[in-house]
């Protein structure tokens, strides 16, 4: 069985990220993994399929023992993708998706270099700028935070492999997008080292 | 306008390149150029359709001025695709499929570095003989020269940027393999050195 590809998507606030993953996970091509968090579940939530909850205790011992494939913290709590599940979703066969910041995307490369990373971006700054702005739910100095965050993130823009941008086509293009980098990665040179063996000797 | 995409299209004998290229073509996205030759004109051809027909002084005249893209000899003739009949296809916007032997998609790359270098192979060597066999068409050793020639030209592989085999998918599969490779290549980080700036400043 073909394993799949870890594709990491990161974009800025605005680029419409969500949308092009949920799309693509529509398809049984693609596949999500349930993240570890150590926050507490909300009223509705489900272990195992929205999170796994896990202590802090627990959460430390994984990343101490090189059991998470990338985590961060946010609002004092930890988040991370657990290594045994993105595996087990790539020997399946299913590429795997995994939503995360700059600097958890360029810690799966260290950690997993067959990565994929993509970045999504809104045809330019000043159509995010227009597109944060038009949301109209937040407030202004929300909205300056993101813009400047996008300043810093996109500093780590060459460390990407690709970049989608979310124009005219929207999200049916970008999905269009990830999927022919998907197929083309299937063909890379790079991620067949032994081809030439493998074609006398198969 | 963005510029096309500089596509060499390699593949030993049995791999169904021609007809590949064939089914590309038939899209308006695609395109090829019109090769040079010192050989004379076959009952039927035109000047400027099947080969642009010019003197051996004048085709060594054009490498020596770099004039060509690449170029080859074969039964004592050279043959060759004139750098600025690429180049104006590619300026066009469209992508421009060359379908030439290993050692002139070298020579491309070197001239070219942007040039994206596909290999398309049968599943196997094994199947390879088989289809070379089942053409019935061809003496032994013919196909014993083809079959040798292989493993010269295979040596290259390493060289090429991707592998696409011609599988159980046949012709659909491999011209749609290309196509994602002619998107992905397109979102590649690698041909967007300004993306940063060019996103703030537009």
């Amino acid at each position: 069985m073909k394993k799949g590809l870890l594709i990491v998507v990161s974009g800025p606030s605005g680029s419409g990220k969500g949308t092009v993953n949920a799309r693509l996970l529509q398809s049984e091509e693609f596949a999500f993994s349930v993240s570890a968090t150590t926050r507490a579940p909300r009223e509705g939530e489900v272990d195992g399929v929205n999170y796994y909850y896990i202590t802090r205790e627990e959460f430390e011992r994984r990343i101490k023992d090189g059991e998470m494939l990338e985590y961060t913290t946010y609002c004092g709590n930890y988040y991370g993708t657990p290594l045994r599940e993105a595996v087990e979703v790539l020997e399946s066969g299913k590429n795997l998706i995994l939503e995360i910041e700059v600097e958890g995307a360029l810690n799966v490369k260290r950690r997993y270099p067959e990565a994929v990373l993509i970045m999504l971006l809104p045809p330019s700054f000043a159509v995010q700028e227009t597109r944060l702005r038009g949301r109209c739910s937040e407030a202004e100095d929300v909205i300056q935070k993101r813009l400047d965050r996008t300043k810093e993130e996109l500093t780590f823009l060459p460390s990407y492999d690709y970049v989608v941008y979310n124009r005219d086509g929207g999200i049916d293009a970008c999905a269009d997008d990830i999927r022919a980098i998907v197929r083309a990665e299937g063909c890379a040179n790079k991620r067949h080292p032994n081809a030439y063996e493998a074609y006398f000797h198969s």
